[in-house]
């Protein structure tokens, strides 16, 4: 058995290089079906190596049936344990996204919170209570819907500060907003239903309904969110889906009225309206508005998340729906991931109960007016009439166009090349080529030296 | 005005007493469009309140269009912002599981972990570095595939422990195996397509594979898992599916015999085989069993979990995809839920590194083979010659047979009564009516007192 091979100096053990040579021979066919192995004693002496080793690693290979035998018998290459051989993976590599990011480009992307100022001292803290302290219940299998205490403190925090009505068992924790949209779309769509959906509106929400087998109707926005009169009356959706508090991305607030048009709309043709609410707790114009929940919690499904008040890499939001709905969300939910994480879960129960949330909300908002500002004045300084700034009342982006320009890709990516990635309205369109000359800003995780030279860079491709 | 009533007493502050009573009286027609309310100094003094109360009050009723009008011009309720009502949700109440949870019952679940041992101290401490010491840049969006660090470290890891060759780049990071199956359902399953799995075999995953419109063709397993001589060889499926470490519930170890069998037929047919390895690093019975996916990277997908070996509670799994289907699967990932939550990612990737996870597994073996010989003593003490013992080589659950019995969900629910919680085989089956005298019982968070009461329990049913 010469063919065999030891190498004392690699770090794989012994009984393991034993049995992998012995396998690789068997299922290559090198040694075929009533083959008969040396004794244990034998090859081990021919090897040099304990007589233990060598009976470990025949045991591992009786134990998977590549070898049979009994003590004293003898013990036999088994039959069937030949695989013929096919290309196997070789020198397989993907692009590895992670090391290509490149952290000098002054990046615009909307929804990204200051990610340097995430309140990391107090979360690691209070994730450490969480793992040494709670009861060890807490390590088992949840429920569907999330922890009761996240449930709970979540639906006072809602109502004091977002006017949403709903009781603890209407909420449903999600592993981030993208989940909800997709419960949501399991929930409600059926194959060749049409869903309203504002236009322009995040291209990613549009992939997801369409997925699961929506035609979109789209309805114009206008400065005040969805135009509700372009609603044809005719028409039976599965869902109207809107972003009343700051649309994505045109930025509109949706008045009352035309929250009652929907609402109305809605109960008339027995339908559900969808609520995304994803970045309201930053308004810097005016008092903060309610959500249209609290206006129908029998029609209104809410979507929520951490991801901008946070951090998007918590993956936690939530759905609000209707009582009717519960029981289909949490079946729905418990198919996609049984529940989302609880200690993370519970994390976040503690840090609104504790009230570090609202005061790091407050301390942000503080931060991100000034960005918007300051964005504002260097758009207005280096671009004077030819820019025009839209919904900037709210949230942590704003969109501005400029006159004459078109946005193509070859535009965008000399922009890029630059070292300034900006992101067309374009592309979350749904008719095509309203919005040629509007990009969107968005500032929060840009501090001010950064602003003021990505608008220079920009200038100097535009005019 | 008299109908605008201040409760100094309550926590609601003044603006909000005055907001919300104003609101509803313009939502429910009581002031109707074009109503003029009085001053802001009139109405504070008439509620003796601060004028900036009422204010303030009524800036977030113009803002949010339920008043129009101009300093001077005076206040005027707008139009459209009545809204008949309807019936609201009052006195709602779902069961609450949460409250409802006996922890006496003895519950003989399969797949639960000593939850009472997760290792909190330590994973608590690493969750805190995380947050407190990584670059801030993790608080941002991540990858849909999931971060480098784990993917490296797991790679390493399966290779050292599972037999598992994989790329990190094959790894898809998931919220638990439940999503890894989900996803396999979604980038494999079109309508109407076959699945070829094992009979009887967990019934959430029937479910989830019927819910994206595939019919199985359940295949009997033996004590050697399916017996893949009774596969059809006229059929293409989506895939084969398979849990070969470790049979469930049966508990049967795939000879490499019938692995090479299902490797060959799915190179014929071309298609894939879908690989469950839920707890095989629990094995009592001989060495540790190489993967199937080892055999043949490109035909196999591989799916982990850390739900036995650490917690469920982490929603942490895994799916290792052949090259071909990588691109595909992490789309699908990111529309189902973006990624899979970063911090918590990270902190296992230390686990894992600094050796942790392999102490912590050594450790939990030690104590669940303890657990499962005392499990099998009681069951032969109690029943002697009337129970068979099936598939008790690995894992955290065995099945238990016992002659003459037939278990009934009225004799299920007699035995639940007395505490103690059993779950028959029959569940996980498509073909009915082989497995009426099997139960399974999980021994994993039961400790021996707890083992021996509920075994007596059982006894006292039975015979």
């Amino acid at each position: 058995m010469t063919w065999l091979m030891i190498d004392r100096s690699q770090k794989t053990p012994l009984i393991r290089q034993i049995y992998k040579q012995l396998r690789t021979k068997i299922l290559n066919g090198e040694l075929s079906a009533g083959y008969r192995l040396p004794s244990t004693r034998q090859l081990a002496e021919e090897l040099e190596v304990s007589r233990n080793v060598v009976l470990e690693a025949y045991e591992q290979l009786l134990a998977e049936g590549f070898l049979e035998g009994q003590q004293g018998a003898g013990t036999f290459v088994a039959e069937g344990a030949f695989l013929k051989k096919t290309d196997t993976i070789t020198s397989y590599m993907l692009e590895d996204n992670f090391s290509k990011k490149n952290n000098n480009i002054i990046d615009f992307r909307s929804g990204i919170p200051a990610l340097d100022l995430f309140p990391r001292k107090q979360w690691g803290q209070l994730a450490k209570r969480v793992s040494i302290e709670t009861d060890h219940s807490l390590f088992g299998y949840d429920s569907p819907e999330g922890r009761i205490e996240l449930r709970t403190v979540l639906s006072d925090y809602l109502l004091r500060t977002r006017g949403v009505e709903c009781h603890p068992d209407q909420l449903v924790i999600t592993t981030g907003a993208t989940q909800a949209l997709t419960l949501i779309a399991k929930l409600l769509i059926s194959a060749n239903d049409k869903v309203i959906i504002e236009d322009p509106i995040t291209h990613e929400i549009q992939t997801i309904f369409q997925s699961y087998g929506a035609s979109l109707l789209p309805i114009r926005v206008d400065e005040n969110g969805m135009d509700t009169n372009q609603i044809p009356q005719e028409i039976k959706p599965a869902f109207i889906f809107v972003t009343p508090s700051h649309q994505f991305p045109i930025g509109g607030t949706l008045p009352i009225q035309r929250r009652i048009q929907l609402i109305e709309f809605a109960r008339k043709i027995d339908s559900y309206i969808v609520e995304d609410d994803y970045d309201s707790e930053f308004r810097y114009e005016g008092p903060s508005i309610s959500s249209l929940q609290g206006l129908d919690p029998n029609r209104t499904i809410y979507i929520g998340t951490f991801s901008k008040i946070l951090s998007p890499a918590l993956r936690l939001g939530y759905l609000i729906l209707p009582p009717t709905l519960v029981e289909h969300g949490r079946t729905l939910k418990y198919f996609s991931d049984l529940h989302t994480p609880s200690l993370e879960q519970l994390t976040l129960a503690l840090f609104i109960k504790e009230g570090h949330l609202e005061k790091h909300i407050f301390r942000m908002k503080k931060i991100y007016r000034k960005r918007r500002s300051f964005l504002k004045e260097q758009l207005y300084n280096k671009f004077g009439d030819t820019v025009k700034i839209h919904g900037d009342s709210t949230g942590l982006h704003l969109v501005a166009g400029f006159n004459g320009i078109h946005f193509t890709e070859n535009l965008l990516s000399k922009i890029h090349d630059q070292g300034v990635k900006v992101y067309p309205v374009e592309l979350h369109t749904i008719k095509k080529g309203i919005y040629l000359n509007h990009i969107i800003l968005g500032f929060g995780n840009l501090e001010e030296d950064k602003i003021r030279e990505g608008i220079l860079k920009i200038k100097s491709y535009l005019y």
